[in-house]
């Protein structure tokens, strides 16, 4: 009971306080954002801690137009693995439900979160999805915001000197959320996948 | 010239005549086969030569229902991998275009595919796709076959002492229509993904 109230939301829109709501979980977490397409897969590493996130990596997995599909998923893969390997993070979100053209896109687009998530399991993360309008709702206040403003408060949070390119903004975003959302409930909102 | 003629296809509908229309390839190949889903992906590795196709390795790689999805995602690439090791299989083959009955099932088994798939680039193989119905015609002379006829052919192809479980039959049927593409046209029907 103590645990809920210390976890209730806090109502101040600023960088959200990430740690204070988790009284018997350690301080210090490491948190995978990515978001998975076969052409450009963002990626982004953040750290929370009392002092607020910082973002430890970030990035994206470009493959050219007229590489096959199988040597992008490779690539995914492989990159991921890196990335796990270089700065060891605890717990891995993705983007859940999405909209997709057609059933052709929407397997192409699964294959590229196939590639990921399997590369991210094996390593012995937990993957959580979130939804992106939560995502958006958690960074900028506004469900339906536009990629750009999650982006400028992306850089914003995370102190970034420069814009984040846009596939590692929403990566990163879904980091910042998945790190709001245990700040402000003392539970996961995240779906586990 | 003489490459071409000596690739016409055989009229006859028994065991492919799965080496002899290729003079300049090696004679002997091993295909692995795969058949992914996210609860049973099912796999099989044939090896063909001059005596026809041989049965290596088949199963189906099973996730319980309430296992996380990215955990059947982390088991189907690992499973991949040993069967690569084993047997070393030089291509592989998987279905191609199929029917998704809506969005979210196409992404479930795209992320299937992708896991499979990153294992098997990941080991340098080359990944290709055959539709379904070409798969039909190759094993059973008609694309709209029914499953249990083509689980019939191939049992009867390979030999094998008992029918082959559905998902493992379908992997089979895969890397022997592989097979008998290159037999009968002499280069590669399927498409390169």
């Amino acid at each position: 009971m103590k645990d809920r109230v210390a976890g209730k939301p806090a109502r101040d829109v600023g960088p959200p306080a990430l740690s204070a709501a988790r009284p018997a979980a350690r301080v210090t977490q490491v948190i995978l954002g990515i978001d998975p397409s076969l052409r450009g897969t963002g990626y982004g590493v953040i750290r929370t801690d009392r002092s607020g996130p910082v973002a430890l990596a970030q990035g994206t997995i470009a493959c050219p137009k007229d590489w096959e599909r199988s040597r992008c998923l490779a690539r995914i893969s492989q990159t991921l693995r890196e990335v796990l390997q270089e700065h060891n993070p605890e717990v891995c979100v993705v983007e859940g439900l999405f909209f997709a053209q057609n059933l052709k896109t929407a397997i192409i687009m699964g294959e590229a979160r196939g590639a990921a998530m399997a590369a991210v399991a094996e390593a012995g993360l937990g993957i959580h999805e979130i939804a992106t309008r939560k995502v958006k709702q958690a960074i900028v206040g506004y469900g339906a915001a536009q990629k750009i403003a999650v982006a400028k408060m992306v850089q914003r949070l995370l102190n970034l000197a420069e814009l984040p390119a846009p596939d590692a903004a929403d990566a990163l975003a879904l980091a910042l959320a998945h790190a709001a959302g245990n700040a402000r409930y003392g539970l996961n909102p995240a779906k586990k996948i």
